[in-house]
């Protein structure tokens, strides 16, 4: 896997990723994007949603502070993008934690072609009606082995399923990757599953077959974390260590790191 | 003192901490959470704040950028923690210096059972009903001694009361602790008052002795900024050792560097 | 040009800075206040806005993510303001990207007098009613020279026109400084543009000569970008040392590093 060609195409383009996302790491959705070399525009007035949809290669959905209202907004834009053939990245933040997330995100994804689905094991496996224990944002456990659970979800939503965790899978229902790299420090930060799907937004943007896309951007990402890792003492300076990584590893490739199976 | 049982506690038991906080210190409000070992949830609508709380281990309210709705929300949480006999900290940001932040943190104060009231001298002296000078969210000067103000407040509002200065106050009426422990750059970055609340509400979650452990929650928090700052070159750099200092501080003890006085 | 005598009045008489503005970057722009020696305050509820602005000595601006009940608020905030003489400064994020910012950007300019314009060219060139092409809140294009743009906006908006870019403009229609200082890292991180508006909002709060003291401010900043990027591995490090700069550079000049032509 070489995730250099994917980032090259983002340099060249600088596809804007409008986002709708969430009020706590807006900042890192936002930054991070640009240190990948893409163009981020964050906006949920439902006045301008759809227009700025319009103006983007692809748009990235984050319900983790949801209201009713923001999620209007998401389906607004969601239409847009759909219509367009752009392509939409859900992250669906604490699905599962109440009912008010797992009744939105429902809506979500059958009022809207979702491409890629984005979330943890809890998560994922609320989407895909087994049971699960979460905490707030967390996953505790699930009923069932998760890496079936998300080829099933994939089938179902028609959508590529990519689940974060200790092992990382990315599933279009028939491929998946499973993909052990990253450090335990990025799940120490708060941010680090928010900012993962705006680079599968920038990946996805540039992309011509999105599955393999998806897996590079998480193998890049999680490679990009190792290296922060090894500079840092801890999750602050993790923080501002894994964006200098993010924008410097355009430069050159990692591919001795890769731990990734296909299956 | 000892601080080191109450964060082995945070460790093990990672209680959740739901936050309805302002849109500046969000993400520092979060990340400091899971820097100290607990998990954050930050979620404000007024759908799910209720069954949010219900699965929170403490509630933490934060004015700062405070709206109607906002506050609405507060109280449908506030009454669900006070159901549920879980601890509420309330970070009373810029009382005093609007009609609108006084009177909005009456009505949370007499709706509601605070467990913890954080807030610097103009704050507390205007919960205290006690003439003061704020210029935005600071505090300028207050009539009276504050310790005795914090004091009269803390039985007032049966409640523990949190003063941050150069001098801690945390005193529950009774029993006060004043912590001369910190540092000047604390006062340089944004957010080292909001992430204090969420500390707070991570020791209140496990604690047993609810004034001791927020008198350790505040002497913990300073020697955190003081070792950081010995690592800093300014407000910028500080901000992320401080998160690292946090982090690390789990797993020492630093007790010669304590300047406690029990009154 | 000598920007130190401003930092000594911000640092003497600690102006609070009201500011209203976007999710993304409002802890960045409350942070880069504070670090320049003056007050942040953030707050946006219609409720309170104007006894904000009324206890403050400047007022910031930002539509980044705007909606039709902030932009009220901004109205609202901007007639005290002008009632009190203090002076206003617009961030016109994206403004020409939608018709939405477009629209409110015209509104503020109509019912508020604003001391200080700031833009990107293709944003400028949008209030100016100019052609131009923009992606999301980048300036692609503008039909014509962006300095005689800058001039005649400021001169029909009876305003100071600060146009960002690798050259840097400020106008006030007769007096032109353009500053080519500052570091390519600057553009790479998200939040640059937006913290520009806060120190020119910290400069004004203490001015005599509005016009003078935006372009010092501009060169205190750009001076400060080039600091903090020698300390640099990447925009993720550099956000951090960038604060650091702004804090420290308060104690000394940098005469020597000043590239400005008063044209």
């Amino acid at each position: 896997m070489d995730f250099i060609k994917d980032l090259q195409k983002i340099t060249e383009h600088k596809p804007l990723i409008h986002h709708i996302t969430n009020w706590v790491t807006i900042y890192d959705c936002a930054n991070i994007t640009r240190a990948v070399g893409a163009l981020p525009i964050m906006s949920h007035a439902p006045e301008e949603v759809a227009e700025m949809t319009a103006l983007s290669s692809a748009l990235v959905l984050n319900i983790g502070t949801l209201t009713s209202e923001l999620v209007d907004s998401m389906k607004i834009a969601g239409k847009k993008a759909n219509e367009l053939n752009r392509p939409v990245v859900l992250d669906a933040v604490g699905a599962g934690a109440t009912k008010m997330r797992t009744q939105k995100t429902k809506e979500l994804l059958s009022d809207l072609s979702i491409s890629v689905i984005k979330g943890n094991a809890g998560e994922v496996a609320t989407i895909a009606g087994i049971a699960a224990e979460v905490k707030g944002v967390e996953s505790i456990s699930v009923a069932g082995d998760i890496v079936e659970i998300a080829r099933g979800c994939a089938q179902n939503e028609k959508s590529i399923v990519v689940v974060t965790g200790q092992e990382d899978i990315v599933t279009d229902g028939q491929r998946t990757f499973l993909i052990r790299n990253g450090h335990e420090l990025m799940g120490k930060v708060v941010g680090t599953g928010c900012m993962l799907a705006s680079i599968l937004g920038a990946f996805a943007a540039v992309a011509t077959d999105l599955t393999q896309a998806a897996a590079n951007a998480v193998l890049f990402y999680d490679i990009a974390g190792e290296l922060a890792a090894e500079l840092s003492q801890g999750p602050g300076t993790f923080r501002e260590h894994f964006i200098d990584q993010i924008y410097q590893l355009r430069h050159s490739s990692y591919p001795e790191r890769q731990k990734v199976t296909f299956v």
